[in-house]
């Protein structure tokens, strides 16, 4: 089959490899009719992966259509039409009992194997393993676009920022960052009843798609007065709740300088060196400041909702692909804001 | 009267000031039967907290005989023995009602007020405001060594420290510095359950001294293998809850280093520079950091388990001085492992 | 001055009585703008609350003008426009420090006390205790019909019904009993991103209604078959929450027939005698069932969800009274399904 | 084998049967080397549990020795020693993932399958399904007596009653009877840091055995002033937690008498038939009243905290028995008062 391979830092390829095969009972062969690049993949192809070796196939999202099952598999079957996770649930461990499986203790510690430790899902195929706890049936009424959003984006932007940040009914809440993890928290925030979700960004294309996706006021971080533009949004004191959806120092300590006390800081951003915060001053601020690898607990609710039609997934894809037109993808997505992307989806069928 | 006054940083002298009077209708004044001294009457005098002004009484612990009431005052009387909270919460604004007195908007948005903002109780006499909701009456069951272990350092180890860090039956926790906070904290702890307390110190005294408080294991980190000494007490992943009892950027980074994936860092230390944190590594641990100033809303409940004699209080107490030894007991104080000193007793009556 | 006075079960009065005046420093006079009748007058009326003494004005509703305030009242000054709480909060007791003024030491053991212990809202003026803590001030944005139902009905449905229910994002949740405090449950229910929420009655208009103030489906009990027609809106083994919102035995038993193992029975509904309920098969079935009267907490943050456009309150109000018809409102809210009435609005200036 | 089999209500035999065989993959099968009597077994008898076919053996508890596992067990091996949960949990469901493996819909909605719809564990071998997440292995610092109150008593007074009460520190908690699992509440109370808890019971010798598992005030039901002898351990207002632990109305109705507003009723009582509630009172007394069959998911920290030694569940095991003398324990523990008896242990090798 077709495969995008890893080849260390700043080398992939598109190129042939051998077919998944099962390797335990509990495994599925799983072919992908829908695909998606994440920021992650980024970061592994600048080499800040170095866990991720050689020759691996990216990818830890996707939609497909189940080809093979073991043994022990007993929740899908072949034919099935199947998310499947970012996260690997062996659901035996202790952290997988506790409903953390991203720190699983089923294949080393770490939920997310897929295109990490493993090979993933931007292929033709793919193995995936804990089937039964991993894959998740896609009802009917949802698209391969929208379902593919289950895999990482929106559980991520949920359980990461939404839910570690608690918002609660009447809060007023600020997203810092608004790509693909920040718009997610953005939609998913509105679950909890903010009186007001505030995107900052940079990018005045990328507010306008917060705004669209449900923020109530959005504030660029290219004004040198924007701290004094977030505070003019709440009561003075700051925002009860931020999320941090980019990444970087700078980011992280903006999140500090708008968040009021008693206020809580979700970092969702996946961070690349050391960040410096401001302890003399925290120390007395009665802060939360949470951190963290998705669950994917949340799947089967979000999916839920979107059935409902109280998510709108779909709003999140702005490039289409076909399997073979991976590179290019790449090319796109690790360029978004020259070609104003969010989400590509990548298609079996284009 | 005399009080402690403090002079700017470095200075300070036990000296005729005069005597308190109600300036407002929720106003008290009370006789100091007994005060102590706070590792944060020490910050201020090194000159950490400018907002401090030269010519204020410091001190905000005290156990105390009232002796006038404003007219709006109605759960306390002249000659009520009291325990005055080291905050002064107005019960009015939005923060006093969703429990966050610390950060009372009633006197400028911070409950700390007493020897910070306002004259404190280290003197004959302390004018205390909004005396229905920052009193306490203590019962006769209570010595006031035991009872000046409510105005500050007990709720502070117990809300900052084992509440904010969510500690659950079977957790194994770590306390990181074993100073009055952190001694609290460690005996706080126990009324969650814990498996195992592991008390992290570098003065082998104080670590004793943690052990008799609760404590079910001692680390020094004087031993170069001290992080491996508290992950053989753990099942090798580290433990469930850290809480930080030191203040300063090396141990709030050595409890990032001993907490497990989706554990909780508290930090109950008072910090007088940034911190770097290694977000690179911490984004993905699904970790909690939160701090704090003490709300003291648990005041009455530590008092209640003082008089059920859940908790010994008076374990903490090493040194006795008069009110008028106030400078000695500052030395002791200030200089506490030399003297092995943890809270020292300054009593009207010696 | 007018007031709607008790005089007994089955007797009221509009009639003169002597203008309330200031009892304590903590007092206000309100001169009320806007007043309702709630469910509870009426049983009230009935007999069921004989801790009701003949000659009391009722009413525990309403928005109106302060006119005069205590010596110690400090967030309210004459001419501010205010909602009266239904619950009077002292500040100071162990229930109000806890958030819990529904049970108010203060005033013998109620935070309902207007109305019900003392003289009420429906009255051209009231005394309102501990005026700092059981006044709000009303935003410009607001009109006094909207204002109105902050002081009781609103807070109820989403405290008593929503958040003791404890819905979750995702959950299918059911309200029995389509009158006030089930159409504010059905609106608040909202505020948690449930996937569906069923509205139960009896009234076609009245599901209608609630149809309108979000409910996704309306199920009558008229219809035989109405539990399966419930169950056949969840995956078959029931709703995640049940509201009740009637108050007599067959409408809670109804609720126990149709939540899942796990769910939650929040009764909001005002019993007049013992309700039978099957232990025999809910020990094991892993229920909550909570009761309650409101805290009015969540006032502020009701209010600021009505300015930000979240909430439409003014939906439920369908008739409107001067106060001087105030007995031809009674008639009129006491039949209300003959009028196809919700709330009235009883305004000084019709 | 020989094993204990239910024949109709009233009738059981120890007599000979097959032994268990491997049905499916996940499943194990465990020599038994100590097992115990469950209240519920006694229910069973009596034919509260229609659902218990004639020819089933009975018994969810046991200590034992895996001798067989099937091909897709991975965490036990033969010769491991293990507790055999009394819940079964295929891990996989929606209600284990959220754990609420109670409700474990993998073998038809109900996690309690072992002497209930299949065969259990008062028998020589036993076959457990789910077996990677149904068995725990003993450490070796435990007996097999300790250990066995870790199948199912231990759990559920921890679960059941402690955690759905929701005891806090400080809390005054009572446990309305003192029968094996009102002892396990007691003695697993403290793990929350109650300031008191009260043991209420009518015999004295259990309320003795009571006051040594840890409550510090017993009052027995026999005094008719019984209530007003628990009010007078609290503040006159009532408990904050009562466990209800018989499972007849009498006592739940009791339970509701001495909780304080805003109190917690935690039903952990088997009932038989429907009891009358006083929601003409409750209603306004923000109540919550909780009822459950065990998750047993509290079970590796319960033996964490026997190895600590932090619980002492010997303390329960008041007779021992070989398995052959299955019949002869049977008639103690149904007659437990006469003999003054708790749990029983029923030993391979006696």
């Amino acid at each position: 089959m077709k495969a995008l391979v890893y080849h260390g830092p700043g080398h992939k390829e598109w190129e042939s490899v051998p077919d998944p095969t099962l390797l335990a009972p509990t495994d599925a062969i799983v072919q992908i009719d829908t695909t998606t690049i994440c920021g992650t993949d980024l970061h592994i192809l600048q080499g800040d992966c170095p866990e991720v070796k050689d020759g691996t196939v990216l990818g830890h999202e996707g939609v497909g259509t189940v080809v093979e099952v073991g043994a022990a598999v007993g929740t899908v079957r072949p034919g099935d039409r199947v998310i499947v996770s970012c996260i690997s649930s062996c659901a035996v461990c202790s952290y997988c009992r506790k409903g953390m499986p991203s720190h699983c203790l089923g294949m080393g510690g770490i939920g997310w194997v897929l295109g990490h430790l493993i090979d993933g899902t931007q292929a033709e195929y793919v193995r995936t393993p804990f089937a039964d706890t991993s894959l998740h049936k896609v009802p009917d009424a949802l698209t391969n676009e929208q379902a593919v959003m289950v895999s990482d984006i929106f559980p991520t932007g949920f359980e990461i920022g939404v839910q570690y940040g608690d918002i609660k009914p009447g809060d007023v809440v600020a997203v810092v960052g608004v790509g693909p993890v920040g718009l997610a928290a953005v939609a998913t925030a509105k679950l909890y009843g903010p009186s007001k979700v505030i995107a900052v960004g940079r990018s005045q294309p990328r507010i306008d798609h917060a705004l669209r996706m449900g923020a109530d006021v959005g504030v660029s971080t290219n004004d040198p007065d924007w701290v004094d533009a977030v505070m003019a949004q709440t009561d003075g004191l700051g925002v009860d709740v931020v999320i941090e959806a980019v990444g970087v120092p700078r980011t992280l300590q903006d999140c500090v300088r708008i968040v009021r006390p008693g206020g809580h800081v979700a970092n969702a951003g996946v961070h690349g060196k050391p960040v410096e915060l401001p302890m003399e001053s925290m120390w007395i601020q009665n802060l939360r400041l949470t951190t963290g690898l998705v669950d994917a607990t949340s799947s089967r609710m979000l999916i839920d909702l979107m059935v409902a039609g109280r998510l709108q997934p779909e709003q999140m894809v702005t490039h289409r692909f076909a399997l073979d037109d991976m590179v290019k993808a790449y090319e796109v997505f690790s360029d978004a804001p020259r070609w104003d992307a969010l989400k590509v989806a990548i298609h079996r069928e284009a």
